[in-house]
């Protein structure tokens, strides 16, 4: 069945109707099409387009197409070229020519872009759940693993000494920025575009505000034109997941590196890893590099989009069907991808002697420059000569703390005896404790920030 | 000069010191770092680090710097990597060693972060004013176009006719969601990274609350990885302007076509067209095609930064240095293409005995649809009854109004003598009456929503 | 059944094994898989790894499981968590133990790269042939198309005309680039990765350029671990697509405008056409669209490859496994497009009325203004005058021909009586006759060269 | 000076101008495009368009003009909009009117096309170079690193042991795959667009073959349209340049971690690291991490440029404009990445005892599982069996050699006391002999095929 018969003569051809078949994926509307469906017919009858009788009847028989999807028990056909027909066509089997009235005022492309707003706005609600949970498991690693602590790394090299806590709570506040996003998203799907018609506005006189209360969006949206060519929420989706994808791509990078021989910092649960088919001694961290990989498909999701939306001249083109295959495939990424990496983090082991064994002495040397600033050298100063030390000792091939006194003091004549004081990794962390530092007191207070930051949107 | 001489000997490999230097780009951070550095000296005597004189001094030299840059004096030098390395270098020639001073507690990784936080919020100002100005253009041109009738088109097909203020105000509405889109960026600086040091935090007992106040921010980030790692407001930024940049591609689209010779609905005046070096006779629309091409290199700008951003490990790493070329360039592009189009809106001819002529009587298929079903056909019947009169007149090659009653009824029985009455361009705009339809009156109500909408975030 | 089961404990983590599972994608691969065995048995029995009376069992295994796959009579099952694990799972079903010998010096990254390009090379078979076919349709329209002028476009203006057989056989040059890139993506898998083991090659005296030859490989790969982990071919597949697609969208978007109502210079056949759900009228050029929004689908798919494999540090990462959904998605769908399009090409009607009505007399200002340089003046001034007259007939509102013979005069004093010889558009085209020009005579010639360059690649 | 100043009245709006100025970046087309001019005034003496005299002195003046550039003596001025237009502009000044005649039968279209086609085939000279200095700078390594241990990685994990060479060797391949690829490039800029015309191709009886010889290309291109309006070769171009940067991308994330104080591998130079502002000891990789970085810019620049072309509908659009900045970015870029590899690989220190002593004994594995499939096991069974003995000892916390002969015989009865033989890197080494494998025999014949293909591309 086609919606459209009067006009054309002859059949489709076959590979074209394989080109534009889009019920292998629009399907997944059929639930919300079928609701704006009821909605539909509750407004034409409200606006008397349809007598009492003939709304009941239709929405009696949507309800049963409802409970057919519910039960996985409708049957698609041959030639259901899309979901929208495969309703129209088994409500008209199931109550007869009355069917053909329901698309009166309506067409297919406000009818689309409505579900598909219907359809993402549920998904927004359950990826909010995911990410709250992975941000939960974030806390609650940051709070078991207080006191850890590792080296803080800038261009992977050694830096500053951190607690691992502080460094769990920064991927919380990606996340959290990432939820924020996610609330913006919401809103681009607050407006109806139902009653936009083909492109000029219904021709009957519908009540779109009571329609978009039925509906539970907060108005209708306000030009036809817009309503049926809009897909900034598509974008903007897709964009969240790709931004979403590149915080989750990064906490996965760094674990990955973590857990090689060489760092040892985590061991990853059984079963969140893999071994090999060839080497017995193997176990591997797939689920990260999985992660890691599905960030670039979603970029590369979102490209697509903005591809195709560019430079399309009108209200609706069929260039538009290609926007459900990217915003299915990045809501069910993310939908996995939160999961597992929530899991992942549950279960993997901190190994704190490792991380703790792997500092460097040198990463207290902004500790020993400001130690010299304290003796009134201008911090200029202070870093060149504790740089040179850094060097000296390199070439000496001793541990910075092992530097003779005589050394330090052959670089800077305000390096005293006292300066290996400096060599305490517990006190350089203390110090750090203004507002967002690391050190213990200012990662506890930035701790229950995030607890409340994750009962609410900042 | 080089902020960091004491550890390397020798000095840097030439080429690899002409990839490295960031200098071409980030000065036009100067004078966002010379502010940040003030509040920064500010906060430092505030901490006690600083005695009162030695921060006075430094601020009158950040100060006569300032001014240095307000007036192009700023005289960069050979050594200069970057704008915080002239800046210092400067300060220091200025001032004395003293200069050396003000980089204590601070890094290059938070200095950076900020002034680019700082950059972005005053671009975001600018974008807005642009963005709100190419709106008022398309109110004018909705009002003044108020009452001209134009074909409106899906598939670039004739579907429906609308009035050209109604497709004027649906490019209004793009451009409103592009301007919340613009306050959400303004959210994403609004916290201070200042004061986190180079990963770690500041080891100083800076007060980043009132350091914050003083630049102008909201508040100081909460986590001190997150703060010099976060580039999450760049991507944002990229992602408003590439979407930006796609609704102003839709608009050029149409108006490329709707200029063509073909078309001839509007004529661009000729200070926004230009000639051709070989063909006497042309006028070209190439604002128009630069603005379509410029909105793929804005979606091309998007995915390199997600792409560096993908995987990268640790707080800050030397990568997040390409993250400024893109957004300066995004900037750049949107200040110019905003102000061109409303320029270009502005001045252009709209041809209305064209675009009246241009609409084909089958235009009004809908209606003659909905006259069936006013006569209590079912629409599914109504709709096809119609298309099979639209192919036969095709068939007989005459127009729909011309197409004999017998013929009509030949095809359904419900026709009858007053089908033609439906031949009224005028009557079928006005059915479209339902809020946000093309019906005169609904526009002048979406006009007047606009008016609003403008003035105000809805 | 896993591979690997002795060195990890307890079971995979339910939703990891959702997102590790490449079964539901890589099962394309089945037979190129149990092709690459085969040959692996042989080379295990050569090498003397295998007794020939085991490998002629698992050989004899492998082909049963081929039948299998080829009558569509395998069966997974729940644990087959990719191809290489079914088919040895069932080979150990079909013949016992010795199932697990083949997999000796062998591993899931030297098997699976060879698979692809296996896979792959089959793939750029059949584009070939269907790009091969589209340069037939194109040729044809040329052929059949002989004779029939249009206004050629340049920024969608008219420009100069030219014969629909010239802009045909345009777009037949485009593919014929698409065809020799396919061949260079042939040369991409013309390197076997097998015996490349895991990473180091392979422990057993394997002759590898005997497997090589077996598999139809033009040799081995020279390096274990670029074996493993090169997928160039991948990347240059689907940048193959890419641009292939991009030459398609060209074509549709100009056949898109050609069918508008306004152009008129097309009809698509019924066949290659939809109608709409709402408007009785509609007959809406869906395969063009599609086309259309598919290349940009295409360029996000090569994005997302490429940023998969930025910055993957060592041979063998699992994100390699997100390059088959690309690859197999832009196989697909090029596989799809281009029958498409030539079917709608060779059924659609060029109305040469239409395109030849269309020619604006202005078309010839260029032969104009080679008028005067014939008169010995210079080209810019002869350009400068021609544009004039142009202007000043658009002032007068009159067409060019028609601007009386005192105002060409008064503009440049050579115009003379005999300008409006010029107004011929026969003898305008027939002056392009330069190699390459849309001349008729050089428009055969060069059919002639495409004819040519159809059966081979230049 | 505009090249068209008949037709238009009225100057350019100065928003539009600034937009439209291509100068900043098409100035450096400046010494092709004289060129392309010399050319073409030989060809129109040839045709008898301009007589001896005339193109001797147009000639002449380009001659001067080139002369100026070379010595980049040549003044821009205010209203040049484009190189060609400056060009014209000054031969005007030079020689008089006659300068005027240099552009008969030639458009801006074909002209910049071949500029850009010339431009790039000496970039791809110049780019191969690099290339194989590169290369070149791999087969030094890999002669000096002969006999270097270290682990090779999957997943990175350990996998199994290789050597430093055939490391450095496969980066090696991958880059003669780049080197291949820019063959190809070459391939597409061999064909000759001068002589097309705006689009129609020319109207004067100009040899294009002879013209084709002078100007170094192959042949003219066949169709006028395509001559024009193909980019293919731009985005060949960039494609190469995006995947040239992600081989690139591996080598230096791989040098980053192995540059980290956990792997210790490698020890880069000082002329090649740099410092931080606030961290006295730190020796940052930053080419490494730029090299990363703008492998993505890259991507997103083929992405840019994929989506401009995508459904441009005819001849010459000025989006095409939009092709110069992104190819030379992406040479220039090419152009500094390439010689900074090489001096970092040949300056950087690799560290033997830390690779070797890197090596786990884990790694054996394979060779373990080896040896029960020499006793006649399946490997499969083998392959579990040995997994099982590394799960055992990290149970009992040793080493894998340390796992006492009963706990191997307790998992299976095959294993005896000559497994233990098999802790020998060395020997697991020699194993792997088979063509492409890390044998030191097999390495030191791929190093020989690796010497002959840097000569020559295979």
């Amino acid at each position: 069945m086609k919606l459209w018969s009067g006009r054309l003569s002859g059949s489709m051809d076959a590979t074209f109707a394989l080109l534009n078949n889009s019920l292998p994926f629009d399907k997944r509307l059929a639930q919300v099409d079928v609701r704006g469906s009821i909605a539909w017919a509750h407004a034409l009858a409200q606006a008397g387009v349809l007598k009492p009788a003939e709304a009941n009847k239709i929405v009696a028989g949507l309800q049963a197409i409802l409970q057919e999807f519910e039960h996985a028990q409708f049957v698609f056909q041959e030639g259901d070229e899309d979901i929208h027909t495969a309703v129209e066509r088994r409500l008209t089997e199931l109550i007869g020519p009355e069917g053909g009235m329901l698309h009166t005022g309506r067409s297919r492309n406000d009818q689309v872009a409505t579900d598909f707003c219907l359809w993402v706005r549920e998904a927004v609600d359950r990826l909010e759940q995911r990410l709250a949970g992975l941000q939960s498991a974030l806390l609650e690693r940051a709070e078991q693993d207080m006191g850890i602590i590792l080296p803080g790394y800038t261009h992977f090299q050694q830096a500053q000494p951190i607690l691992f806590s502080h460094w769990w709570l920064s991927h919380f506040w990606e996340l959290q920025r990432d939820r924020q996003r996610l609330q913006n998203v919401r809103q681009q799907v607050s407006e109806m575009p139902l009653g936009s018609g083909a492109l000029a506005g219904t021709s009957f006189p519908i009540d779109r505000f009571a329609l978009a209360e039925e509906l539970g969006f907060s108005r209708p949206c306000s030009n036809s034109l817009d309503g049926v060519g809009n897909r900034d929420f598509a974008a903007e989706l897709l964009f969240w997941a790709a931004l979403a994808g590149v915080h989750l791509s990064k906490l996965a990078e760094a674990l990955i590196l973590y857990s090689t021989n060489e760092f040892g910092f985590i061991t990853l649960a059984d079963e969140f890893s893999t071994g090999s088919s060839l080497m017995p001694q193997k176990k591997n961290p797939d689920p990260l590099e999985l992660v890691r990989a599905k960030s670039s498909v979603l970029i590369g999701r979102l490209t697509g989009l903005l591809s195709t939306l560019k430079a399309l001249p009108s209200a609706y083109d069929k260039d538009l069907q290609e926007d459900k295959p990217p915003v299915f495939e990045a809501v069910d990424t993310m939908e996995l991808l939160l999961p597992v990496m929530s899991g992942l983090l549950m279960t993997l082991t901190v190994n704190s002697v490792r991380t703790r064994a792997a500092v460097n002495w040198q990463v207290l040397a902004t500790d020993l420059a400001d130690y010299l600033v304290q003796h009134g050298v201008p911090f200029r100063q202070a870093h060149s000569a504790t740089g040179q030390a850094v060097r000296r000792a390199a070439e000496l091939a001793v541990s910075l703390p092992d530097l003779p006194l005589a050394d330090w003091q052959a670089i800077h004549p305000m390096f005293a005896e006292d300066l290996f004081e400096v060599f305490n990794i517990e006190r350089s962390l203390e110090k750090r404790s203004a507002w967002g530092g690391t050190a213990p007191q200012a990662v506890k207070e930035q701790l229950e920030l995030a607890r409340k930051a994750l009962g609410q949107i900042l």
